[in-house]
């Protein structure tokens, strides 16, 4: 197997748990380039002790990560059983139906891959030139633990450029075009192969639960919805109105589609956030609570800047629409922009619109996409309840 | 009505919504320290530009606790009613039985004064001189908004001291030994009077409901249990066995006594948290499931090395009883470790532990204790729900 060998004290983050090793932590030489993307190798510190075994691709600055810190363990199908089993077995003790991330990369264990259970079908992303090697024993694996009818490999998503990946999407087995997620009792219709993602956000689950508290008999905003995630969890809990904005037409489709499913009304507007909210405003409309939950607006550290200001000018307009004793639940899935940091932009918007807030809650990313405590990559979402009032 | 004028852009955190001054912030000359603690103030700016009315403790380094930005306002008791009515109308939105926290000081707009409500009975904790000085009209706007049978007032809190002020428990009304609280459907004794702090923890709640997912069957151990509140919400939630460690005896007592109401079984051991964990473990015992929930370690900023190793040991400890797949929950309420100081800990003594943590959820005070986003020592509570593997 290739070695690789750390430079001095470039062992610390790993000896504390992390899995990622960067280029510049390396001893390379002219042969480093040459590598072939995705290939398994051991890692030792630069007196020689071993640090584990991972895969490398000289091509992206996050050079190596681990897959063990066992040196003589064989990554072969049965190591992917282990890691899948022990994936597996989490969610089912938390989970009552399967609906979940099964495996949520570095958290389980498994650096670059990302699996979403449906029911009978899951959806597979191979983030990295590493796991993409692995595709034949993880689709085996897959269909031994599981016996899904349909595998879909959602490999589009906008990492594996990094990794100088093409993009594709296959199916393996029966997918059909769309499939039913239960989510508390709640029906939705999703895409698998060409929604969002991976077709449905199962991160937001347990926030949108907490709306139990806060929707009964009111008019409820879900920003951003996509296939109305909030929006029908909302009337589910007794909302008097509930309404989606969202700038595709295919996903406010599937949030009427899915509303009709689970026999609730739903009022859907197609365009830009921010233009409907301010069209809502002009209308004079109010709303009780309002969800704000955009995609990703820091996608890279370079784009922080604009991001807190998209992040501000968001939730500015939300505010705006709120009576006079709102909700306003504020959300970020931008690993980038931290919970204290969303936090004051929060409370500087509120303040330029004469609110006075108190944060109820924070939630986080759900038990399904664990945190890797050494890993601060594997934290990204964020949702702030605010009570919002004039007084 | 006093005037007090900040120094040069020492307004600055006011400004953001903050609600305190430091005596240093203040422009004062030798008839400052001769200001009877509590008075009512109006505070401006260096440039006379109006910062709003507080009342003032001399003696204390937190000099100013500011009660509205309003120069104008009468500081009455038809204004602490208004405020009053603000918090009630915000619990009444969320929770269906009237026990919770009503107040939480600056969050809610009243600085120094704290009101938890325990259905017919209302226990009090006036923390600062300036609200011991609206004693009167408090008690008075209680019993007229909420005519409860009995008020408690318990200013025996340690930040008392701090103000240059007694210690007493008083009642007002008729208040038994006992009363019991209900919590998602559970019920606890608690004496008001001589519990802790006011009788109960309602900041833990939401937190004690996440045991759901957690505790079916399983072996559950609740270390700092006071009155059992972990224990019996798992014993609600099917556990299998659910054993209280607490030094209190009137505690375990306590806890007992509630078991029965609830008709469960429960287990309790007696003394110190860590000689208790080293018993058990010498003993073999292992559990599922295990609880650390203890009382604020860190007090004073000058505490924080000593608090954070005893957090180290106590996790430490509870690490060790845990079983292959156990799930570590630990607590803190102390303001001075902000939860990634605590994730640090946790994640320290898992990998000594030889134990892969992922962290599943995070938990903080409930929304009756509801965060001040100006005012960051308003948030304290922090609750991780760990998934500790031998893998």
């Amino acid at each position: 197997m290739l070695q690789l060998k750390l430079k001095p004290r470039e062992e610390r983050r790993v000896r504390a748990g992390h899995l990622w090793i960067y280029s510049n932590e390396i001893a390379t030489d002219e042969r480093f380039r040459a590598i072939d993307p995705g290939t398994l190798c051991r890692v030792e510190d630069s007196r020689g002790k071993p640090v584990g075994i991972g895969y490398v691709n000289p091509r992206s600055l996050l050079a190596v990560r681990l897959l063990t810190g066992d040196v003589r363990a064989h990554i072969d199908s049965d190591w992917f059983e282990r890691r899948l089993r022990a994936a597996l077995a989490l969610r089912e003790r938390i989970y009552a139906e399967p609906h979940y991330r099964l495996v949520y990369g570095e958290s389980d264990g498994l650096p670059g891959l990302v699996v979403d259970r449906y029911g009978d079908w899951c959806v597979v992303q191979l983030g990295t030139a590493g796991m993409e090697r692995f595709k034949d024993a993880i689709v085996e694996v897959l269909q031994r633990v599981l016996r899904p009818a349909g595998i879909v490999l959602r490999c589009d998503g906008s990492t594996r450029e990094l990794e100088g990946l093409p993009s594709y999407v296959e199916t393996v087995g029966e997918v059909p075009d769309q499939v039913e997620v239960l989510e508390e009792g709640v029906r939705f219709r999703v895409a698998l192969a060409t929604g969002q993602k991976t077709g449905f956000f199962f991160d937001q689950r347990d926030n949108r639960t907490r709306l139990r508290r806060y929707v009964r008999d009111r008019r409820v905003l879900d920003v951003f919805s996509y296939v109305g995630g909030w929006a029908l969890r909302a009337a589910q809990y007794g909302a008097a109105e509930v309404s989606c904005v969202d700038a595709s037409q295919a996903a406010l489709d599937a949030a009427a589609a899915s509303a009709g499913l689970n026999g609730v009304a739903l009022q859907t507007h197609r365009g830009d956030a921010l233009d409907v909210m301010k069209a809502l405003r002009a209308e004079g409309r109010q709303y009780d609570v309002v969800v704000v939950d955009p995609p990703a607006l820091i996608k890279r550290r370079r784009d922080f800047d604009a991001g807190v200001e998209h992040y501000a000018a968001l939730n500015r307009a939300a505010l705006q629409l709120l009576g006079a004793d709102g909700i306003l639940i504020a959300c970020s899935c931008s690993h980038h922009l931290d919970a204290e940091q969303l936090q004051r932009v929060l409370l500087r918007e509120a303040r330029t619109c004469g609110r006075r807030l108190q944060i109820l809650e924070q939630g986080g990313q759900g038990p399904d996409h664990p945190i890797h405590p050494a890993i601060p990559e594997t934290r990204y979402l964020k949702a702030f309840y605010c009570h919002a009032s004039t007084g």
